[in-house]
């Protein structure tokens, strides 16, 4: 069996990949990109079969840019994967807690282990993401020098954990989705636990929300995200996210989609996929 | 007249400094905190009339901990401000844009000027915050060292703007809110231009949101934003937060709450306040 190539952002050992290796199980070949625009770029060749990128946060919201390159690229989700942050604090082979000086890590990393850090006296140093500071830590094999990251970078890079579940607030989760060149083709839609996430606008008129509401409630389907967007240069109009339950081709979820496009102005699915129940 | 006190979180120069003088007047005192959670203790023990933090933004989406943190802290918001955030790479004086090897930031200001930097060729360097690393191109005085940072971060730091709007997409908006320990009082809650904040949670049945909006859609009021947001821990419960058009205490919308709060398991109105029309 061929091998599943799925490109993540960041460096081996960043939390996107520890998604897409408890999504796909640990036979994939995993592909770093620099960028998230790299990602859909390895899609749209076809030189990873899959892209996994986050696209909530639950602290820090919806990453609505990767909302736009998902229709920038014509891409499709296949999956979602929820998965819990947990900070872990990484020196070097022999190092202890009480050696460390000064910790590496990206600023929202650093920030979300801000209360540990100032009670232990270390030093914050900013970098650009966990996974590379878990790199530099192990390059410099300086005892007083530790990294925030994943677990899995512990791995990666040879590094001891002196600290697990580092982080001030545990209900840190991340939304992963998974991208494709092609929608996932299914046996019976009408079978399964699915999710189907559509963006759409609306007129600029009150009540219009409602209306567009109205399509499921009417159906009974039930939703699991909706989020307004103001469009940018265009102040009194928006675009919106909403997941709802089912599989865009069945039969329910194709009425509640024709009513929608009756009072959308744009209207895009942007795929449906097995739910991840956490 | 008292100069007014407002905290903000981040470095003297930083985009949040910015949206305070532009919302304010350049007359008040700024007070640079190092947390978000300094500025509602700032605000909290009365040392800073109001607190400004941002709560959305067009590409990054919205800062759910903030929210958790204006209703930890029982504050009020009392006012809103878009800022169009406009990068600029500033380097010492006489300074040339070709001069410059290396350029430090915060992750995400990296991220949105990749395209120009790529293109120029200029190594990047992870920093905690803008501003500071507009301090610390400062403080090193080498010509071949550059910052991202604010207009604003320029004059603190007594650098040149070697480039302005550097960023590569030019729709990067953040929202704003000013937060205060009271309400805002208006004379005639009627009349002006108001939004209205608020967050709540339904009982878990479909259909229960849109139960929820026909209160603001059989009255006609407006909504600016709506979004969910999975509350952590418990995976089928959420917080939907809404901005209405109105203030809380206009007829209409008192009677528009008073029935939300017969169908939310939860309410709490976040505050009313002037609407910035951009």
């Amino acid at each position: 069996m061929e091998t599943i190539r799925v490109a993540f952002q960041g460096e081996p050992g960043a939390y996107s990949e520890l998604a897409a290796l408890n999504y796909f199980g640990s036979k994939i070949k995993t592909i770093p990109c620099r960028l998230f625009e790299s990602v859909f770029e390895e899609v749209g060749r076809e030189t990873a079969a899959y892209g996994i990128l986050p696209f909530e946060n639950s602290l820090a919201g919806s990453i609505h840019r990767n909302y736009d390159l998902i229709l920038r690229y014509e891409q499709y989700i296949v999956g979602e994967y929820f998965l819990r942050v947990q900070h872990c604090l990484l020196g070097i082979t022999g190092s202890k807690l009480a050696d460390i000086c000064q910790v590496f890590s990206h600023p929202q990393a650093l920030a979300q282990c801000e209360h540990h850090l100032s009670r232990l006296g270390i030093e914050k140093i900013a970098a650009a993401d966990t996974a590379g500071s878990a790199r530099d830590v192990r390059d410099w094999g300086d005892k007083r020098k530790a990294a925030i990251a994943s677990k899995r970078a512990a791995q990666v890079y040879n590094l001891d954990i002196l600290v697990e579940n580092f982080e001030d607030d545990t209900s840190n989760i991340t939304r992963f989705l998974v991208l494709s060149q092609f929608p996932l083709k299914v046996d019976d839609p009408e079978d399964g636990d699915y999710k189907t996430s559509i963006v759409f606008s609306l007129m600029n008129q009150p009540g219009t929300l409602f209306k567009a509401l109205s399509v499921f409630a009417l159906r009974e389907i039930d939703l699991t995200k909706i989020e307004s967007r103001p469009i940018p240069g265009k102040p009194w109009e928006y675009l919106f996210y909403i997941d709802f339950v089912g599989h865009q081709t069945a039969k329910i979820s194709t009425k509640a989609l024709e009513h929608l496009a009756e009072l959308a102005t744009y209207l895009r699915v942007l795929g449906s996929y097995p739910r991840h129940r956490v």
